[in-house]
């Protein structure tokens, strides 16, 4: 029996992996890019090309749209020459893209009011990065009706590691917020690889040792671990994600936040962090070279003259300042999982192995989940606040900003001690 | 009767100001500063002069020290060549910098370890800036022993406005801490105007027309009032207040709210961003150049092309958008003043009219203090929230950072429409 066509549109570094790894499965995909040059390369990875939307939807009962934007998904879909004018009846539209939930919600709506209920729809926002999208072992979090997953699901596990296909429960709009709350510590987990660098530059520490000494440490996060390749070599122009991509993620936490009334402490102080650098000209460079933010010489250039000790007090300082940051993060994540609703578990086993985890995350976050769903034990708090605070008291004198520590600190305070108290800022009704 | 000689070290523009003040009230006064321009000045101003600390304080029954920071009153009155080393016995000192009250407390400790409890101790600093100083009419926000009082009194008097002088239970220290608590408005509502400027700017409104809109609203503050002349004007260089003294004014804040578990949430916010302004140059510069972090051009360059709708709009984003700061300021004040346990309604009267003052602090102040002095009745927080909220959406949208904003944003959801709730996060013990 021969494979199912599918439509694809969005060839990105992402939707190219996604689209390119479809047809090396066999599948004969027809790919559409507004930028001629995506086309030309899919056409020589063995794709079909479409010039067109609505061409390249013709006679698809699959179609998958991978574009950057909630934007350009709602003209994609609804546009003249669109996805939908010539969309099959009863085929299955896979909306990839990292959008809100509340528009993912929206385009459920419009299909019913444009008379297009027979489409089966599913909100399947995706994580891991290029490489793995080209592997087809993306992580993919999935929202949809019973029956649209009955039509589709197949094609989720193409694209997905067999573990890391996770059907959210609550339908269209709950896989784009699980996206949504593991770019929580997406979010905030990129600034800290820049902060902490920047500050350990400050501070004269070798950046390579200090790299090391990170992974090593309780203050790893994946995040830290992807980036700080790109920070050791300089590899930002354009490196491999861009700052207006974690920008536009941290947009839609900060606004849904702001609709759902969730106070966002940590991605709020991040997104403004990001805005700024945008007025530098960082927005098409990687992310991992806000650490210009910090030090304009690059940080494999700092020649430490430390002396051993004053050089194992200073790492300590900036992996306590990294903990703090990571185990406020984790909270801010969970907490906001609780408030739309997610399955907490869920969102745990997801995320503790994707570009989101932590050790902080890894370690506190079942405890999290614990104390969000009446189950938990009082858990003390032993130490973070402590090192954030001397992390603090040295960069106040160094004269070095820590947006993300000053935010973590305060978050630390309010807590008392306790993983309850940290917390409760974040779910107070 | 002649009057009394008063040694006097620190001519910077507000002890310049206050020394002259002094030298016309008819007193004898030796003026000592390290750097000899300002010697020369206050010669030519019929003051005394001595090129050495010591000998400044030789016969002098009363001594002012306003020295820019902590550590150089501490070698100012300490060091080797210091006040003590001269000053008689049973004379009266008076420290007049903003200090951390811990340095103050740590004064009074080590005049008597060093054999000088008979020194006179009155922790006194001041606010106003250099014109009220030379007039004579500062508030003074003054903490000692009876007996100190009874003796210098008289001094303080001198140098401040009738209604200004505050003395402030609770012995030395406490001036201190009024003082700060005080500053908790100053570091929020300076970088405010800037801020406020900055985004009225990328919105494309008229500067001096925003300028005469806030004056006339409930977003007024005395900060916007004074330093907006300069905005204006581009009066930065160096204009009257640098960066360097609103930020060593907050370090104090940020750094005696970390020693005593105090979450100075925007506080913190400014203080990174006055940290990251360092790094542009902007330090020696006058804190109203602070909105250069949000656009480079001058703001009065701004033609505004709106409609008269779209302008009122745009107008009320920005005010919005401060009064909502304004608001939670005032929270953040009065909450750590609370903490600290000094008396709220002298708070209150103090920075009403102040350099702190706002229409918010006025008008929600006392409300705001009968409720954390338990005779609060339940307040609304009616219409804040959801301006502020504006205010980011839009901000957003046209990607310009909102430090403050933001940080307000999120304290106002948590008060979750109460004013008890705005509270809340900084009083949880």
């Amino acid at each position: 029996m021969s494979k199912p066509a599918i439509g694809f549109c969005g060839l990105g570094a992402m939707g190219f992996g996604m689209a390119t790894h479809l047809v090396k499965q066999g599948y004969p995909v027809t790919g559409f890019d507004v930028w001629p040059p995506s086309l030309e390369k899919f056409a020589a990875a063995g794709g079909q090309t479409s010039t067109s939307l609505s061409e390249s939807a013709r006679e698809k009962q699959f179609y998958v749209v991978m574009v950057a934007t909630a934007q350009q998904a709602q003209s994609a879909i609804f546009g003249n020459d669109g996805i939908l004018k010539e969309l099959p009846g009863g085929a299955t539209l896979v909306l990839c893209s990292t959008v809100p939930s509340e528009y993912a919600k929206s385009v459920e709506k419009e299909l019913k009011g444009v008379g297009r209920g027979d489409v089966f729809f599913i909100d399947a926002p995706v994580s891991g990065g290029a490489i793995r999208a080209a592997d087809g072992t993306l992580s993919i979090m999935a929202g949809a009706s019973k029956a649209a997953f009955e039509k589709g699901k197949w094609l989720l596990e193409e694209l997905s590691a067999p573990s890391k296909l996770f059907i959210v429960e609550g339908g269209i709009g709950a896989g784009s917020n699980m996206k949504m709350v593991h770019q929580v510590l997406a979010a905030i987990q990129i600034l800290t690889v820049s902060e902490a660098f920047g500050f350990a530059a400050r501070l004269g520490l070798d950046a390579k040792e200090f790299r090391e000494a990170v992974i090593k440490s309780e203050a790893w996060s994946w995040m830290f671990e992807n980036r700080s390749v790109r920070t050791l070599t300089e590899d930002y122009f354009p490196g491999a994600s861009a700052v207006t991509i974690i920008l536009k993620d941290t947009g839609i936490i900060t606004s849904m936040a702001r609709l759902l009334d969730f106070p966002s402490h940590l991605c709020t102080i991040a997104e403004q962090v990001y805005l700024s650098s945008l007025d530098k000209g960082y927005g098409p460079n990687d992310d991992a070279g806000l650490v210009r933010l910090w030090i304009s010489e690059p940080v494999s250039s700092i020649k430490c003259t430390l002396s051993g000790s004053e050089n194992q007090e200073k790492l300590d300082l900036v992996l306590g300042l990294m903990t703090g940051i990571h185990l406020v993060s984790a909270a801010e994540s969970i907490s906001f999982a609780k408030h739309v609703g997610l399955p907490l578990p869920q969102l745990y086993e997801l995320a503790a192995e994707a570009a989101g985890g932590s050790i902080m995350f890894r370690e506190h976050g079942p405890k999290m989940i614990d104390i969000l769903e009446g189950k938990g034990a009082e858990v003390k708090l032993d130490g973070y606040l402590e090192k954030v605070k001397k992390a603090i008291d040295e960069a106040q004198k160094i004269k070095c900003p820590l947006y993300l520590g000053g935010g973590a600190l305060n978050m630390l305070i309010t807590a008392e001690g306790a993983l309850e108290g940290l917390l409760k800022p974040y779910i107070l009704r």
